[in-house]
């Protein structure tokens, strides 16, 4: 199996397909071609959430705003998933992610000929690299496409693959912790309990194409609650959308464990005025300011 | 093979690609992504159209405004096909179209773990479900993926989970029948013919992403003619959209063979200022009003 | 392997899968599904492109603003690829571009049944030809979805089908070559060297979806210049979008080879007000005016 994401939108991908239909009869399955455009952070984020729950696969990534620029092409394997991407960050949070643990993930830098074309790698440099890892994979199995991989049969085959280099240091892309602000035992005058939550200092990761804006405060802060300050303004928390009117916001937690800031049938970015990488302070309606 | 179909958009049913293959390696062909969003009855709409040109397969669809709500989780067979779907009507109208007879309609609701997500039972409860049953089929059949599927087979399987509970009365959705005035016998004084259409009091089923507007009016009720009064603008009738000029409207006969108010280059559901469940009349243009 | 390609957006393509998924278990590979809504023309540039990135196989291709009327249904045979398409031109291009040579091209006529809509060829002529072509191409490699084919072998079996007839002149599209104008030994009195390009007379080929602007001048004739005038404005030339603040305008050379007319996180068709098939006229910064 070998997953495809990348910000081509169509037809692009399909020239990425075809390409490596010339080297393997691998499952090709699409993760996203319609990533936000040159954004590397956010294909991390979203690669992070979906890419785990596949078995153990070839995962072929291409967000790359430094194409025709001297970035490096990267495999990197992460227990016994492999990602072929720019090295740009993106591979990372999910390599970690798949791998569970740092230590199981390593990188090389694909030695990579002069590309038919400066401004698609996805088909010149990505895709023919995905194959060749797949195939040397099936190789080193010996079963066509065989999903039933192990870390240690996959490191093994791509240390011997001979235009891989061990990579030195790759781009990374860290995710921000949120900063959570509690009620101590030395406080005065304040009605909160010890340990109790006081505030939230996060930030945006994403904006899904709804327009619901993903921070990094995990669901555990915000759910069980009825009201929440987002920057301020008193908003409800709601399991579903269809607990306010349309048009209104909210807080919900999102499949990936997150808190978003949401409009029912409306867009949360707009209304909250939230980008990715904005800070978003959440304090409990149970604080006094 | 397991047909996918939601209101997700993307990277999200990749998630459920990823939780399936986990499973079992049957084939999976997309349906939609992009249907409109959290609406059942488009849903039963598109899926009654477009399910039916498959050979029998397991289909899972997964439109969910009630989702962390307690509604069911739902396993339709129809014929020899099989439906997995939130209880909230959306399989029971292309289950009927799939089995023909409605007698051929039986329907379990699944045994639900706590799921890992309030708000992506997609991944959660549906994709595993419809896993389980193609896998359960698959054994049943002792192929692979195999679709060589009879109706008495699949009850018999379906029967035999243990997960699986009959369910007493699932949510269903009827597409209303329109009404047709046809001049009698005994009218006097006019100018139509026995048995002639006067009037078709319809309703607008669904709206393309075209703008389309496609009603319950029958395609042959049109068909052939030169105009008709649609809501009392008269609008001409046409094979295609090239018939008239750009931005002109029009009413077309679709694929699905209900007529269609339709607009050249442009949006049907503006210039007739139609939405899904209004009423719309429809008057020969030889009738006089 | 069968690609799919059309302007039907969805979920119609899946309609065209269940079809052929009645007939045959090929692959099917989306090329995509969002083209330029009844626009042969610019199918035509886009499966010119992508097309022969595959090894050989079965495209079936449907942007079709003539069904319903009495034109033809084709199979054209490239090489050892096939595709099959309405004779609107769209399938020539590719075609010629997958056969390398011209005479390495042939078309037939499909003998159509009275298919079963009057919109919805897709589903009801193009699919089921497609499907019929493979499992043909099937019976006679002995394999089933072998795309281990050969031109002989391909057009031997094509000759062979009953419902199929020569074509005696399939509707062609033919892209227009640009006009360059260089600098000749005899001219007096400019600053230009021999053979010195002057100016370029392109046209508009495509817009994609991100509103880059594509023209027919290779991009050879812009790469390594700093400045290029496009219809009298001056524009920077680039390799990649980042070398021009957001909202700029600049040159590219696309991955198709062509020179593009784009903005850097902006559409280009909007601020070069650019259209399908415009002149365009690039005229080197060095050139004097």
């Amino acid at each position: 199996m070998i997953t495809l994401t990348s910000d081509f939108g169509s037809p692009y991908p399909a020239a990425m397909k075809g390409v490596i239909r010339r080297h393997t009869d691998a499952e090709l399955i699409d993760v996203a071609h319609d990533l936000p455009r040159g954004d590397p952070r956010a294909a991390a984020f979203w690669l992070r959430f979906v890419l785990p729950e596949f078995p153990p696969a070839v995962h072929c990534a291409v967000i790359d705003p430094g194409v025709g620029t001297d970035r490096d092409a990267l495999v990197v394997r992460a227990g016994a998933h492999v990602i072929v991407a720019p090295d740009n960050g993106l591979a990372m949070p999910p390599a970690r992610a798949l791998a569970g643990d740092e230590s199981d993930v390593e990188a090389w830098t694909v030695a990579v000929e002069d590309p038919a074309s400066k401004t698609f790698h996805g088909r010149d440099v990505f895709a023919p690299t995905a194959a060749r890892v797949r195939t040397a994979l099936d190789d080193a199995t010996g079963e066509s496409g065989a999903d039933s991989l192990d870390a240690d049969l996959v490191a093994e085959t791509l240390a011997g693959m001979d235009d891989l280099t061990p990579a030195s240091d790759p781009v990374d892309v860290r995710f921000p912790e949120p900063t959570v602000e509690r009620a101590e035992e030395s406080e005065e005058g304040g009605d909160a309990e010890d340990g109790e939550v006081l505030a939230v200092d996060g930030e945006v990761l994403a904006i899904d194409r709804f327009g619901n804006v993903i921070t990094n405060v995990p669901g555990e802060l915000v759910r069980g609650r009825d009201w929440v300050r987002v920057n301020g303004d008193l908003t409800p928390v709601a399991e579903t959308f269809g607990a306010v009117d349309p048009g209104e916001r909210l807080v919900t937690v999102g499949s990936h464990g997150y808190a978003e800031c949401d409009v029912n049938d409306g867009r949360g970015d707009g209304a909250f005025d939230l980008r990715p990488g904005d800070s978003v302070r959440f304090v409990p309606d149970s604080v006094s300011l």
